[in-house]
């Protein structure tokens, strides 16, 4: 059976339904049933499997294309490609160099053109892309059956054929699949066999069969894997490959893509690798759904858990700061942002099937769409759509399977300035696999599309051959995943679980509290209790904004530890900006050692020491043309720590960038209280300067026992906020009652702010 | 007699004149002379002398501003302004305290106020703003003549009454006889009388009288001062004040506003301190010009020295990087740039009077206009403007009022980006007097809006109280003064001059030769001679576009140093990004030590030392996207050090910014011959990298002696670049004729440059 109208064998048929079709649009002489939920699918004249772009649709981006520019600069792209890729040549090389060599980018530009020849062929219906393809396909028959193991593979790591490494098999396979799906009704039945016998089903065999392991595993190389298998064999018409694609190579539904998102995604469409990740795994996930549910709409893919791969794509989307980078959390590389090709599939697709217009802004700004049936979808409701900015929410994204492994909470408040928000995100989530950070309980900060507070993210040079051939640096395990490198607390100079992922993926932190609803107040309480042995740590981060005053939103942060034994306890602030003012004194270093031997400590230079008698230490900086204090409750013990990363660098890997820490030597139980505070600004051009200290003239702790934290504030000499935080608290609607300095404090729920 | 048509004196008139303009705008009841040059000023209607806003425009601006943009906003400010200030009340407070504090801003805000109700009266007509004005000048003309010097006033230092510093008194008269000026035809003839006498006139005699010196010192302060008594000598029509003002204080042409224009300027527009403080001084400068072209139009003022104060205009916009921003040299704050206030009136007046379309782009970015009949013209210009980029042109500007002192070239070319240029300064100018600093012969460049090798610009946080009051900081001496803060040749540790300006200002470098003119190739070169005893300096700096090579354009740079004693020569090159990789082994220091005891080198921290056998070092770093190398010609005794600013800096003033050196020890003569090169990209979105590597393989000297200097650089292996160099050479259609390994050049002019 063939799939496309045209084809010689069906093309009396194909015709006469598109006659039909075009002046009946809404009838369909399909012999499937019309699907009811979504629209994404327009089942129309078909007489195979559809992967992702139906005639009828085809047909119709043909006649939009030139008058509507998202379609005609996409196809465009695409034709260029393809026609260059003619001009060029065909060469399938056997397979000798390791990731970036010859051969290797070689494969990858091959699928990457037979991909780009396909859609030029379904929208042109001019036979030399389907003959590239062809050509092509029969030249990969020819090799693959013969192949080895490639021969830069390596032990421990799945290995490929074409590739070193498996996983890029699987990417060759969901890319190739959709090419000769694309092409397959101008293939002849002869060739057809070829190419099905010789390149897929090996192909198949190799990634689901030999490489079984990574077929079978609950990782976004799985994903890949079973995407390429499955689409495979919609195509093929081959079920069991699709069954086994859907619940495992047994079919027991242990494994396999639905086991896959009931695993890999928390109930809030939390991928646990963190969004640098879930960007890269959303595109088989959306690809193999589109495949399913066009071929197998029973399954209602995109209704599963709670339609949960629709809310995957808004959940990653969100996950970014306001220049659309992903939030730079485990590891992540800070110039990647929601451009990235693998999200024009995934937000096309999330569009065409839950038509949210909340994505248009996004897609607006990818500039292009997929040429599918998908991509007309959003290309026709761009047409109608004005450019907003995209809406970043205040969120609690819950973590784990269940929503039950702690989490992250994205505040967000306006700063003041138009289309602008302070941001800080509290991430008290699970160690998301190889690629997390011993990070628990850290912050970062965003004001506007500056980071103020940072989380490093990676240390990578993606691809720049001379950073160790482009993989991840040394330094991201001796630096960028240690504690130390993050906005939270290090006990004794030690990472979080003593560095060790396996012992941090055991056991998570947990959320305490929360309320992400108030437009002034957005609060979030979480603890830890095993990063380190005897040590419970709890975190209340609230964010307020006074509306009475004119004045920014601000922090405050609020970390208790209590331990039965003595510690030092690090917290350390990786601030951008320029210093320029304490309110202590400091020594700076006249030459200048690393701050300690390991655990990332290496890697810092200790720039200068502060103490102070006040108990309150106010580091003021500048970034852009803002303003920012953290103003800390100290006591003459207290330490406050200038660094700066770079020392045991031998090749310049790392920024050199700052830090700040309060450090607490000899303590059991303490209580870290911080206000974290934008203010002011700086117009060089009207050269007038506003608001450059900080508003915080006193920090107290009220109280601190098992069920109570009580602190105040007092800000502009005058106005205090009082925090009572019910620790432990997980009922929002409980009565608490607390006397405090003889005053009376009564309130339902987790926590109460008091401002006089 | 007085100066606005609806005074009641000549109201009878005025509404005749009204009348008949209003029909018949062409038709002029003017008594003065219909002007023809140019078209600034719309002789007309008009009973008085006039600073810068004709009634007829007044009125057109009334009209207009409901249908134009620019001018409702720009008119609306003002009048906010002005409303704001009314509501709260006049205060005149007696002079107590210093720079930032209240007495001083409130004077300077009181001129604003001032001004703006002036503005408002013109426009709306409405009395309350014009007693406004008059209230708040007689609460003065109550103060001002009991007036002692400043409190604040310092020793050796120009005093004011008002303020700490005689620059805001005159600046405080530039904005008050304008606010007078805009409402003197609604004011009584007996409060006219107070105010004359009781404030312009006592403040015009503190100005040009009790600091004579500052009126006549040939410097911006004085051009201030003599801007303010001149355009208070037209509206009290008193020529005598004029006269001082444009001739100096005993009218005999050696001191005064002409003798400004000569003096501060070049032929080509540029103001000896540089484009940071030619900003500033184009206010006063362009303001009173205006004034003088209303009211002394045979002064022709707008044409003098060759329309001198149009190409000022021009010149200090062209010395602006692709952000707007001012090229940092000399004492500079990078935030400032052309969007500031200085130059919305200094452009407008220069497009009413010269009709330059180009620098409209400019205008429209201001996003507001003067309110002026020199802004009525342009915001009826820019009416039918679309915006277009502002064209930065490749420019030779010739320091010194003979265009005798050196200079600066601008290099610009293409980089291959839209709207994108490579950017080099080559400074070899003159001192710059009190803000310059000990630089010459150094180069900054910038790719598209991206610093690459910075000039530091000045050690200074304007106005932020924390950082000394917002005044230049000890490091600016300490630091951006000295030579190694420069990417140019410092010669053993120490600066030009011995860092001494009255030394530095006697003498300036020397333009060889230039062509900026080719497209492909634009080549300068200049020498000092006087920066260190007995040591000769030459440099060439020639950027080459190769239009056969898909290939950024690059710069060669040939610094040619001749002594007779030995040295030790230090390059360095501030290099803005991320070491990506080196040819030449160096060892990183495991503790940082500062490079040196003085001159700028105790702010470095040594962090590598790199030596080779081969003789070509290449650095190579990542800057955004790109990736930028040095190839620099070295052999075994040379040294590579890699630096980071930051040591002894106590309060953390500095950037801790990396630098990169080339040092030569125990040389008498040295050739340093360096390739600077940006190349490749880095595309995080396609996880893509092209070119990372330098592609400069080899660098020779062929020949170097009094007359020629010969140097040949190879790329991809391949492409051989043939430079020869005619030292000394100024003409420009000299025969030469030299015989290099055996091959012989011959041409015409200052070099000769081969590609094989």
């Amino acid at each position: 059976m063939t799939h496309i109208f045209l084809n010689a064998k069906n093309v009396r048929l194909g015709t006469f339904c598109l006659v039909l079709l075009l002046s009946m649009t809404f009838i369909s002489c399909n012999k499937k049933e019309i699907k009811e939920t979504g629209e994404t699918v327009t089942t129309d004249v078909q007489e195979g499997p559809v992967l992702s772009l139906y005639p009828k649709d085809a047909t119709e981006i043909k006649k939009l294309k030139d008058s509507n520019d998202v379609l005609k600069i996409s196809f465009d792209e695409h034709q260029k490609k393809a026609d260059k890729a003619i001009t060029n040549g065909i060469e399938v090389p056997v397979p000798k160099d390791p990731g970036g060599g010859y051969t290797h980018e070689k494969h990858k530009q091959n699928y990457g053109e037979m991909y780009a020849a396909g859609i030029a062929y379904q929208i042109t219906n001019d036979k030399k892309y389907a003959t590239f393809v062809t050509d092509m396909l029969l030249e990969y028959a020819k090799m693959y059956p013969t192949l080895p193991l490639h021969p830069f593979s390596k032990e421990n790591h799945p290995a490929g054929k074409l590739f070193w490494q498996g996983l890029n098999e699987s990417v060759w396979l969901v890319n190739s699949i959709q090419a000769y799906n694309l092409v397959s009704s101008a293939i002849s039945e002869e060739n057809k066999k070829i190419i099905e016998t010789d390149v897929f089903r090996k192909v198949v065999e190799f990634v689901s069969v030999d490489s079984k392991e990574t077929f079978n595993r609950i990782h976004n190389h799985g994903t890949w894997a079973v995407a390429g298998v499955g689409m495979t064999g919609y195509v093929l018409e081959d079920q069991d490959m699709v069954d086994r694609a859907l619940y495992g190579s047994n079919k027991d539904k242990k494994t396999g893509f639905l086991k896959q998102i009931n695993e890999l995604f928390s109930p809030d469409g939390y991928y646990s690798e963190g969004p640098y990740y879930q960007r890269y795994a959303m595109m088989p996930f959306m690809l193999f759904a589109q495949a399913i549910e066009n071929n197998q709409p029973d399954l209602k893919i995109f209704e599963y858990r709670n339609q949960l791969l629709g809310k995957a794509v808004t959940t990653v989307l969100q996950l970014t700061d306001e220049n659309g980078a992903f939030l730079p959390f485990n590891d992540a590389l800070k110039e990647k942002n929601y451009l990235t090709g693998e999200l024009i599939f995934a937000s096309n697709i999330a569009y065409a099937y839950y038509k949210d217009e909340a994505l248009l802004p996004v897609i607006l700004k990818h500039g292009k769409v997929s040429i599918s049936s998908a991509g007309l979808k959003v290309a026709q409701a761009l047409d109608n759509f004005e450019l907003t900015a995209y809406v970043k929410k205040p969120m609690l994204i819950l973590d784990g399977k269940d929503g039950k492994a702690g989490g992250l909470a994205l505040m967000r408040m306006s700063n003041g300035k138009q289309d602008e928000q302070l941001t800080s995100i509290f991430k008290f989530a699970s160690q998301g696999m190889g690629h997390g950070h011993f990070d628990r309980l850290s912050i970062f900060m965003y004001d506007g599309k500056q980071e103020i507070l940072q989380d490093y993210g990676a240390a990578r040079f993606l691809n720049v051959e001379s950073k160790q051939g482009g993989r991840y640096l040394p330094e991201n395990k001796t630096w960028a995943k240690q504690t130390i490198a993050h906005n939270t607390v290090t006990v004794d100079q030690k990472s979080q679980f003593g560095g060790n992922v396996k012992k941090s993926s055991a056991v998570n932190p947990k959320l305490i509290f929360s309320n992400l609803e108030d437009p002034n107040l957005q609060i979030v309480s979480a603890v830890e209790e095993n990063g380190y042995e005897g040590v419970k740590m709890q975190r209340t981060i609230t964010m307020i904004k006074d509306e009475k005053l004119e004045r920014p939103p601000f922090l405050i942060d609020v970390y208790t530890i209590n331990s039965e034994n003595v510690h030092q306890y690090d917290l350390n602030f990786m601030y951008q900006g320029q210093v320029m003012e304490t309110n202590f004194d400091y020594k700076k270093e006249t030459t200048l050692s690393p701050l300690g031997k390991e655990n990332g400590y290496q890697h810092l230079w200790k720039q200068a020491e502060g103490r102070s008698e006040k108990n309150l230490a106010t580091l003021t900086w500048l970034n852009k043309n803002s303003f920012y204090s953290i103003s800390s409750l100290i006591d003459a013990d207290s330490r406050m720590i200038f660094s700066r990363l770079g020392a045991n660098d031998p090749d310049f890997n790392l920024r050199n960038e700052p830090s700040y820490m309060i450090r607490e030597k000899g303590k059991k139980n303490h209580i870290f209280v911080n206000v974290i505070e934008p203010h002011g600004n700086f117009d060089p051009k009207l050269e007038s300067v506003q608001n450059p200290h900080s508003s915080v003239s006193e920090i107290k702790v009220l109280l601190s026992n098992k069920e109570y934290t009580a602190i105040s504030i007092i800000l502009d000499a005058k106005k205090t906020y009082t925090l009572v935080i019910a620790n432990n608290s997980s009922e929002s609607n409980k009565q608490h009652s607390v006397t405090i300095d003889e005053q009376e404090y009564e309130w339902t729920g987790n926590y109460n702010l008091k401002i006089n």
